[in-house]
């Protein structure tokens, strides 16, 4: 039920960043922006139309599902490049930089952040001024110098500074793949001009256990599942999640952040039955 | 009278950026922003308030010409990339990545992008709803894949490529500096929620008549008045407008769209000598 819904969300999300992207002859522009975005799990628009669902506006929250995709997928490019990770793999595939080159993977991370704000403003996607500009303010805010940006500014720092502490850790990935997560889960509540809270609670709890479970997957995952370099962490002595708990702590705390998600969703009833396995996934996935 | 009003309007837009940047500890990434930021001339700032003032709206105004000046300034950061143009030197201060690193100016160009969007939608602008939805759409869509982004994507083809003819490299230039001029004449009629043709009309115009001239002073200026490298365009064999049109017909064809530009403001009558003075310094100035 829920890969089967994660799936299509996900397709809905490129479909309409496909549809939004006009190639021009010439330029690699465009076609790198869609190579970034296929392949992903989706489960930003997932959480993005899920939410929605649960508000009955999942028909307005297509645009916003994009969005936040393109906004996920501007940061892993610019993440991969030499100056960054310096990765080459990335979802199976080669990262932007390597199948073109540098500067089109800059340029291409560029136009996907703008393309994500086009996308949350569009006038198309059915949705009441004021819930767009709700939808554009937060989404800058999560993805910016006080969110995710300052996630990857303070991941940056720590590879030369003294080994994070628990707490800094926390923090660090509440910006770099928390806020994102968050804005994604509390969009439908947006869209209808509901409240946010629940779904801020289940979007916060669930990015702090699916960071968990990639600092796990570091550890022990395969390359070939996961789709891109693994034991990375370890290999340059970063404090992870595994590296202060220890592989079984890290483990029992996703398990308990994972709860923790799940009882936020109390207010929606049987109706959040997928966001309730959403959330045991993340915990339990592969890649 | 020009002078001081941008000078002032300049300072308007730092003083809100910096407002909006919370420094962290041991994180470069918010010096490195207000690093970028400073400096400018500020004539997109400038264009803003003063459209806006030609619409009584010039105290709704201050966070778009923050904006505009945030991207502005996100875009400079990264074109100077070494994978980009490769710039030591811009406004007579190091480049962001020669005072810092390369991923603190790539990150510092990303969150740049993401704070003119939570500028332009923020609350305390005083702009109402759908305005602000206008003004972020617009502005997503002057920066993106068919707009400033675009405009530097078809910039670095034609490194590699057939020299461009006039056309092409008019079409590049309308995105690589064209759109966000033109977004910031026509952001104070959007806060007005009025007609924005005229200020179009005359941002189009300028912004043309502003890259011709930076063709012209690339050729011919100093690069400590200029600020910044000169002659680069030159020495790579690059067309520009004065390689086409050579260098009395590019200040032809300047003086011309600022003719052009003055005739698009007559709606407004004597109200708009100001913005008629911008765009004789446009071709007049000399960094």
């Amino acid at each position: 039920m829920f890969a089967n819904q994660l799936a299509l969300d996900a397709t809905t999300a490129q479909r309409l960043i496909g549809l939004a992207l006009t190639p021009v002859p010439d330029v690699a522009l465009h076609a790198a922006m869609l190579h970034a975005v296929q392949g992903g799990k989706g489960l930003r628009a997932f959480l993005v139309l899920e939410g929605a669902r649960l508000h009955d506006v999942a028909d307005r929250a297509g645009h916003a599902a994009a969005a936040i995709e393109a906004i996920h997928a501007y940061s892993l490019v610019h993440d991969d490049l030499p100056a960054m990770d310096d990765d080459d793999l990335r979802r199976g595939q080669p990262t932007v930089h390597r199948q073109w080159d540098e500067a089109t993977a800059i340029l291409a991370g560029d136009a996907l952040q703008s393309l994500a704000f086009e996308l949350v403003c569009a006038p198309a996607s059915g949705v009441v001024d004021a819930a767009r500009v709700d939808l554009a303010l937060t989404l800058a805010q999560a993805a910016g110098a006080s969110g995710m940006v300052l996630g990857q500014a303070l991941d940056i720092a720590a590879e030369t500074g003294p080994a994070l502490t628990l707490d800094q850790i926390t923090r660090l990935q509440a910006g770099k793949t928390g806020a994102l997560i968050t804005w994604a889960a509390c969009a439908g509540p947006r869209i209808a001009q509901a409240d946010v809270a629940p779904l801020r609670a289940y979007g916060d709890a669930l990015g702090l256990a699916f960071q968990i479970a990639d600092d796990i997957l570091d550890e022990t995952g395969d390359a070939d599942a996961v789709g891109k370099a693994v034991g990375k962490d370890r290999s340059a002595g970063k404090a992870t999640f595994v590296s202060l708990l220890g592989l079984d702590g890290a483990k029992r705390r996703a398990a308990d952040l994972v709860e923790l998600a799940c009882d936020a969703l109390v207010p929606y009833g049987d109706r959040a039955a997928t966001l309730k396995d959403a959330a045991r996934f993340v915990i339990a996935r592969d890649k």
